[in-house]
């Protein structure tokens, strides 16, 4: 037995530890009595304890050091990268400074939700420039050289750059401010759903879209959670979904946009299972899947009318009561201050902002005591609105207290890379849309997995997205249908 | 620290992972996929190796061996004796047996299942005699000299001996085999429940049942299962159970008897979460807690009349349509070959067969060759009938083909163990029976919290025993008991 056969047997047995950790969280959120809560936190941190010293077992660094790259196949030769980096940026980081940001993010969570239920910017500050500091420390480590915000990125895109997401990002914007601006001034607005909707019926609907959309529920499963997520890789991949009474299109997109994630899971070629290959490559790749089918598919004309009619079937008679209007109320582009509550149009200014300002928080350009100012002066900017409180502005989100910095752009870039991706789509399915008006998304998932999701992690993100579209990825396909889609839906 | 501090904060990572494991085979029986399996036993195995390296560290050993019992107190030295006799255990026996014996009882069980189906014993001869070959071995590495059946008894009901338990087990073959016949000659038996019973009202039913046993659902569950078990310690506490259309009484019955295990594991001193001290003390005293919820109280007179307007509430009108005819539908005795569904009056004596034989096969004195053979012999003896086939017979368990030997005394101790312990209830609550016609059960968990589940592993269970009844456990409280409540059932 070789070296590479030693690694891939070790890695094989993380990767199954890994899925146990991953259900363990799916547990927490779905399943979990509420008073286990104590005792499921050290299970867990037992548990992260056994990967962490997997993830810097010594023996990986003499297998890596030993292996001959050139002598292995290109799945092979992808493996040890994913090995490879994953080892680098693990030992990197010494102990101590690990230790601190653990510790110091774990506490920071409950302060951050204090802070912003108080609305309480200038109390949460102090804890989160401390964050600032050690990230700042982390990326210098992590870097070794190189840009640290690159660094950080690379934990979430490997191979993006903040520059070229920069030059991305600046293209984006102001075709979004100025779709924005026009949307909202449009004289007539598409009138909201409105009314009560059968939580049960909610349900049993989201079975129904996972299933249009190709999703394998013998290798899956649909519960609830408070916050919506997909979970698991290869044979056992699990979506959650949420209702309320008087919002359906909750339960509808989000369960759409977790399908996305878990169909990508679910497609992977099988023989990359419980290998570094056998999960998706990138969030940014995620995201872009998630994303094609809640809107690019999902929120379109052709899938909305055949969901108008499961509407009614599921609910009865509603205030909106032609197809057209109903795929207007799913398309309302509404004033708001949460990114997470974004409509197409707006979603990727709320992400730039926080780009724009986590780059310069890293840069050291911009001192966390000025975060609040920036955050506001830069909303008002892009969205013609005043933030009137932390809650609704740089307080709204967990991200930063947690430690995750150079997460926020890859929302964006999973939206750019849906553009892409349904831009080749069309390109190479005609008769899509007689495909979605009779509710039938799989055929778009089957399109999918043979030209990205298969491979998993064998490609670099952003050749396997060159590869699936046939073009490098850029801005301009995000940018032109949702200029096309918005002036039909506000007939400007 | 000293080394007994770092053998607890080891240990306490252990049990987190002990939990995490018990929790993932929860999730398989509830939760899964069906097309998950094959990635789960990769991941159960990961773990399962984890486990295992963490109960043979190294470290464990040299610990042990520093460490002063002397300067302990009596919680420090029990959880000394527990963790060193796991350790001992499991170096004891050489790692090529130990892996032979995996190997081969995870084939064997998929073996058993055909043979069984097939009705072909011998065909499974070959296997079990390989398997009863490495068990003598184990038990011979085990034992160090002792008695090799006592050395796989210790596994399951620490510091019981076969020779004890023989004594007590032959003392209650008679008395009992006399009662069945008297039983089942009585002029007058019970007529069955028979009807159709809504599944869902079922449930409804079991999660009342679970709440009148005093079961905490804030840290605990219940769901379906196709075989119920309860599973996890310490704050996460699950319950399984089953519904049948025609028969409600297996959902009631198997809720109440996993309660019984349940509300034990919930009642532990929460001292000892996480640590050995943490978890019920044998395999004897946990089935008392089951055996004594399922049939000395939720089978007897008082809580039955309650049951019975419960059943009323839930199902509407039945066929037995009396508060004592229901009680005596609930405790028929009835002819039948399989030990799972076996009466109160006949089960022992299938478990007493099993013993019997296992010790002799253990011993060398029964060929699995002559297995059926004697099995037939022993089943007619004590049932008044020939076994029709071995499906009905020796192949009816899976516990031998899966290495269990020394596992089946111990339900038979656990209704010996609850006769004793309800002795001591009756003579300590005089209004038992008023606390149990209101379906008020919990009064009984509070006193059997306080007798003996508080103590999780601090004592060794017989000791435990003793203290909990205030005289060493026999067999005639149990006898008493049968004999007393069949007459009155059967009008004898």
């Amino acid at each position: 037995m070789n070296h590479y056969d030693d690694l891939i047997a070790f890695e094989r047995q993380t990767q199954a530890l890994e899925q146990v950790a991953g259900r363990l969280g799916w547990d927490q959120e779905t399943m979990m009595p509420r008073g286990a809560a104590p005792q499921r936190a050290e299970e867990a941190e037992a548990l992260s304890h056994v990967l962490h010293a997997r993830h810097t077992d010594p023996r990986l660094g003499e297998w890596l050091q030993d292996i001959d790259e050139a002598s292995l196949d290109p799945v092979g030769q992808a493996n040890l990268r994913h090995i490879r980096r994953r080892y680098d940026r693990q030992t990197r980081v010494p102990v101590k400074l690990a230790g601190e940001l653990a510790r110091l993010t774990a506490e920071a969570q409950g302060q951050w939700a204090e802070a912003r239920a108080a609305d309480d910017f200038a109390g949460f500050a102090p804890v989160l420039a401390r964050i600032v500091a050690l990230k700042r420390d982390e990326a210098q480590a992590l870097a070794a050289g190189t840009d640290p915000y690159d660094a950080l990125l690379d934990d979430f895109e490997p191979g993006a750059t903040g520059a070229e997401l920069q030059a991305m990002f600046d293209a984006l914007r102001p075709r979004l401010v100025a779709l924005r601006d026009r949307v909202m001034g449009a004289p007539e607005q598409p009138a909201p759903l409105t009314g009560r909707f059968d939580e049960q019926a909610q349900m049993t609907l989201t079975r129904d879209l996972a299933a249009a959309f190709g999703y394998d529920m013998a290798h899956g499963r649909i519960d609830k959670a408070v916050h919506p997520f997909s979970s698991g890789s290869g044979l056992d991949v699990r979506i959650t979904t949420r209702t309320s009474a008087h919002d359906p299109f909750g339960a509808v997109y989000s369960t759409i946009h977790e399908t996305g994630h878990a169909c990508y899971e679910q497609n992977i070629d099988r023989a990359y299972l419980l290998t570094p290959l056998g999960q998706g490559v990138s969030m940014g790749v995620h995201e872009s899947q998630s994303r094609i089918y809640e809107n690019q598919l999902g929120r379109g004309r052709a899938f909305t009318g055949w969901l108008f009619d499961r509407f009614r079937d599921a609910f009865g008679a509603m205030n909106v009561n032609d197809a057209d209007a109903f795929w207007r109320a799913a398309n309302r582009v509404h004033p708001g201050y949460i990114r997470t509550e974004a409509d197409e149009v707006q979603y990727n200014l709320h992400v730039l902002l926080r780009f724009d300002l986590e780059r310069d928080m890293i840069a050291g350009k911009l001192a966390v005591a000025d975060l609040e100012e920036a955050w506001n002066a830069r909303f008002e900017a892009d969205f013609g609105v005043a933030v009137d409180k932390p809650s609704n502005g740089c307080l709204q989100d967990v991200h930063w207290s947690v430690g995750l910095f150079g997460y926020f752009p890859t929302y964006s870039l999973g939206n750019v890379y849906a553009g892409c991706l349904f831009k080749a789509l069309t390109a190479d399915m005609p008769d899509l849309d007689d495909h979605l008006a009779r509710g039938n998304a799989a055929t778009v998932t089957a399109w999918l997995g043979e030209t990205l999701q298969r491979h998993g992690g064998l490609h670099e993100p952003k050749t396997l997205m060159t590869q699936a579209c046939g073009e490098a990825p850029s801005e301009a396909p995000l940018l032109d249908y949702l200029e096309e889609k918005f002036a039909a839906l506000y007939r400007l």
